[in-house]
């Protein structure tokens, strides 16, 4: 917890170089550094080398010297142009280490990359090679409240905002370090249910703090961005409408966006939540969604901004009777037409899911389903709805499956969600009006995310952002060494229980993607109808002989949002993914799975299974005592054991649930309550 | 909404005497009193004085004038040592009406009785009579906390309190003429669960304000009582314990006492919830429930007092997989054994049912359980479970139920709910230790009671306590009688909503018994499940074949709590009450009731016709237009409106858990979903 000797009440996670073994030999060239092609007083540029120069110091506890040419073990940065932006390439010549980048945030990252193989033990050589970042955009969406509170957050309060202000440099800075060393160069700071003074951020009130922050921010190659209220005109404006074609409104945002980007120049731009869950919109001035982000988008056109507009629009006061309307289908349905109708500096920021952040849904059909649209994918890794950073979920796995999916969306071959994402679908790269942003799992507890284990999350989402094919394996085993001092058998442990932590938490929640058993409001702990009779149009549709949604042709139709041959292949319980039978299919209890089970023994044996696989991880946890700092074994092992409470409540709740309700007993004659 | 001529932003409820129909000739002997055997400056006597006057000048437009002497039409104020405490007898001498009683409140309450007997222009001659008090304590306890808010409040906030500081006087006095117009003769200001600055209720910080209010309090023979901290030991004086064994602990409430009283002479005592749902109490200490109630009841013995214990105390952290225990116990377990060692001022509050007000339970076992302890009945005319005075639902049917409800306690014939709270089964009628007490349903709305219509409870309370012989009926008469100015055909149609109200709600809400199937926290609409998976001792234990608690001697063995022949009868599903059903028996859907119709049938029909009956009611209120007043009949409207949608959903969402549970279908074959 201590930062160049000044005590801290928040580690530096994974940039925490204290302790551990030091600098190899091997990268003695670290110790020189020849600089070339950049300004030294850029502020990236001067950021990358005190973050060099500070892991030199406490890794080989040695000043580094700055030399003129390269002779001898030194590492020379230069500028290449012949690298994508933002990517830099590593070489090697004789004893010196080659560092070359098109631009100041391949730099940064370019240094972050040297130290990180150095603390990994890596051998120089391993760390060469060309490196280039596949999305464009890596952003991070903070939901804070300017109260201080985080909405779905599940690791103390905000670390930007307090009572309606914003708080100090510090601890704001140490975050901006931590997440540009993964390669993020987006954050987006509010809530996107902007309200009361959050409204304001658009105005003079914050002009200081918001240049200030802006500053940090751009210190480490991060553009700050902002969520602003659609009602901002009324509200703040005193205009009787906020009508996007109203000329007084487009005047309203035109003048606030101008004088907004004076004071804060190094702004993104602006996310907008619009038109959903109460939140205010275009659709209320009969105008389209397209009419609204595109107003935005002209405004911050000429400051070189650009609108994330979020797809997240479903119709929240659903009756559950109604077995036609399908919220799957609403994302889809609001935005294929407009299609080629946004502006080229609006980019849709669409859900991994059709639904809301379940542990298991498919891709959204949105995504690849518009090809003349800048798209980015939203993922959440605050863990709403997968164990709230109580229960440990390891969340790569899932972003990997959603990249590698394939959409059909193009014939060029092009078409799983990461070349959508990373603008090589639709030809929209070169503009970097697409990439990847996360609903982010911090707060200003001393661990950052709630369990310290779901750091993992926070680094793998930037280094998946900035390389699509690491695999969760790799990525994992990158953080535990960065993270730990553990040996390889325990390092060995812990990438298990990271790697199989999302499937045993599907085991014994929700089954078969059917999602949403849980308490509502809180989203943590079971309660298989807490949202069946609700208007959210959240249900399992579960009788005495089976349970599912059918979003077939025979059912609500949401198979045809789908490119073939996706469309067919979920069209059809023989074909659909067994993880996602219950998503798209409403089957009997007695449905025989490929494993040749029934989907009633499925749905017990896994629930059992999952539950007990906790016990082990909790062991596996247990047996860490010593290899670990102390505080961070207690706060984990803590979190374990309400994991193990949570899962058997939802293995029993779950079980007894569909025992009752089917009244089929548990072939293995186990106990269900 | 006026009151002598000064504009007020609350009504005066069933005192509101203007514009009605004025004062018949036959009441002539108001306008003219002659007091005798009581002082004039006694302040009860003063208030009743002022009652009769403000009467008479409102109804006759006519000053009262005080005679001496008994001559020609005059009321002739007396005192009679042969009449029950606080009753009071009326009767004709010629042109005099004679009113005598034997004490102040006796006057006062005969007061209030001929003024409503004039109004609902009844004859003098059909007023006379003695009218003696059944229940000898007859209480409100206010849920308000002291920030304003009101716990199961749907009235508004508190008029007793804001900001931690107690509120002005004028409305109290209003709600104290009121409330004691009724007979009420004992008032709870403070929430059960004492915290935060209510726990200082009983230091100087609040002598002030006490005194203020328990002086209009006593003003209409009104005892104060207030709710207490059993843990103020620890909280406000320092000490490390509670333990009611404890001297030091003794002497601080001795002393607290003390200094109390002689600063707030009006104290009738405390109210105490200990041991319940996480408030502290003598079961932290190894104590029992009587040490606890008895160590305060010595402390307030020397000024007069009394101490209400709450018999609230069950385990809230059961687990739903646990068959055994059953939280209908607990009540009688945790108190049986004390019997006869509570101290002869200590009185056991005891709710109507074992559970927790829910529209329909049996009797409480533990009334009538203990012979030697005084014992007082427990009520709650706040609609929590029951509509929260949204949708309509006159509670006096059921409190009639329980009190004529034989427990079969005692050899000497008297032995129902009233005998045992009325002190005619165990002989403690005379120290008037026990009586009946209602969690108030009051708040600071224009109308007092969310809904205009629930001041039916409020009214019907009070009146029943005094004569546990008036049929609902009788009573909602009189208060249609004295509220409304409607002709025979409306006032007979309002009669029948009210008392068809809470059957109407039954049949739409959990059936048969069952309770609890709300929306957890809120109680307000439909949950099937909403408690079922929870830890607070609430299932219905539903299943494909059957559903309902076994409660009988092959289940938790609850049913031997009662006394022979309840025990039998209720053990046995041939015998036991048909709306008790599901609270004794799990039985299966196919069960025969009576009618000939399956359980699950009955279920689908009463839910059908509950909501039916509900439009019914809707429409008959619609009808009353222009008859009541407009604001009234508005907020009312707007009422019927909401319990429209809530019956609906309560129907729809109980007959397709059912339904979707059982697979058996409606034999009528209406829409389920």
């Amino acid at each position: 917890m201590s930062d160049n000797g000044n005590r801290k009440d928040w580690t530096q996670l994974w940039l925490e170089y204290e302790g551990g073994a030091g600098l190899k030999d091997e990268w003695e060239a670290l110790l020189r550094v020849d600089l070339s092609g950049f300004e030294h007083d850029n502020r990236v540029v001067k950021s990358a080398l005190d973050e060099l120069k500070r892991a030199v110091l406490l890794l080989a506890g040695k000043e580094q010297e700055i030399t003129a040419g390269k002779e001898g073990a030194c590492l020379v940065i230069c500028r290449a142009e012949d690298i994508a932006a933002q990517g830099f390439r590593v070489r090697k010549e004789g004893e010196a280490l080659i560092l070359e980048a098109p631009d100041e945030n391949g730099l940064l990252y370019g240094i972050f990359h040297l130290i990180f193989s150095a603390r990994l033990g890596k051998d120089p050589g391993k760390a060469c090679g060309i490196f280039e970042p596949d999305a464009p955009l890596r952003m991070l969406n903070h939901w804070d409240n300017m109260d201080g509170g985080i909405e779905r957050g599940y690791s103390g309060r905000s670390f930007f905002f307090k009572d309606d202000r914003f708080l100090g440099s510090e601890r704001i800075r140490d975050y901006v370090r931590i997440v540009s060393s993964v390669g993020i160069n987006g954050v987006v700071i509010n809530n996107v249910n902007v309200k009361d003074a959050a409204s304001w951020l658009v105005t003079e009130r914050y002009y200081g703090d918001l240049a200030r922050v802006g500053g940090i921010f751009a210190d480490y190659g991060i553009k700050l961005f902002i969520s602003i209220n659609f009602a901002a005109p009324i509200e703040l404006g005193g205009l009787p409408s906020a009508d996007p074609m109203d000329g007084k409104v487009i005047a309203w945002w035109q003048e606030t966006t101008d004088r907004l980007y004076d004071a804060v120049p190094y702004l993104g731009g602006f996310l907008v939540k619009a038109d959903s869950e109460g939140r205010p919109g275009p659709f209320t001035y009969g105008r389209t969604q397209a009419d609204g982000a595109n107003m935005l988008a002209r405004c911050v056109k000429p400051h070189g901004g650009c609108i994330l507009w979020r797809c997240f629009v479903y119709n929240c006061t659903q009756d559950w009777r109604d077995k036609k309307t399908d919220r799957a289908r609403a994302g889809y349905d609001n935005f294929i037409d407009l299609d080629g109708k946004f502006d080229d500096n609006v980019i849709l920021q669409i859900k991994n899911g059709p639904m809301d952040f379940q542990i298991r849904e498919p891709v959204s059909p949105l995504i690849g389903g518009m090809a003349k649209t800048n798209q980015m994918l939203e993922v959440q890794i605050a863990q709403e709805y997968t164990g709230q950073q109580i229960d440990l979920c390891y969340l790569i796995p899932m972003f990997r499956e959603v990249l590698t999916f394939k959409t059909y969306c193009t014939e060029n071959g092009k078409d799983t969600v990461s070349d959508i994402v990373c603008g090589r679908a639709f030809g929209n790269r070169r503009s970097g009006m697409c990439g990847m942003t996360a609903v982010c799992n911090t707060g200003d507890d001393a661990c950052w995310t709630g369990d310290d284990l779901a750091a993992a999350n926070l680094y793998g989402f930037g280094r998946l952002c900035f390389d699509n094919s690491l695999s969760p394996e790799e990525i994992a085993k990158e953080w535990i060494g960065l993270t730990f001092r553990l040996g390889e058998k325990n390092s060995e442990k812990l990438l298990e229980m990271l790697l199989e932590s999302r499937e045993v938490y599907e085991k014994y929640s929700a089954p078969l993607g059917i999602g949403w058993m849980v308490n509502p409001n809180f989203h943590y702990g079971p309660s298989v109808d807490g949202y069946e009779y609700s208007r959210w149009g959240t249900y399992h549709r579960a009788d005495h002989l089976g349970l599912g949604v059918d979003r077939t042709d025979s059912g609500t139709g949401y198979v045809r949002q789908y490119h073939e041959p996706n469309a067919s292949m979920y069209n059809n319980p023989g074909t659909c993914p067994q993880e996602l039978l219950l998503f798209f299919h409403h089957l009997p209890y007695t449905f025989l799975l490929p494993s040749g089970k029934t989907l009633i023994q499925h749905i017990y044996d896994t629930h059992f299974e999952g539950a007990q696989r906790v016990l082990e991880m909790q062991k596996a946890w247990d047996e860490m005592e010593g290899e670990v700092d102390r505080d961070v074994f207690l706060r984990v092992k803590e979190r374990f054991e309400r994991q193990r409470v949570n899962a058997f409540e939802w293995c029993d709740q779950v079980n007894s649930y569909f025992y009752r309700k089917s009244g089929i007993p548990d072939e293995a004659g186990r106990e269900i309550y």
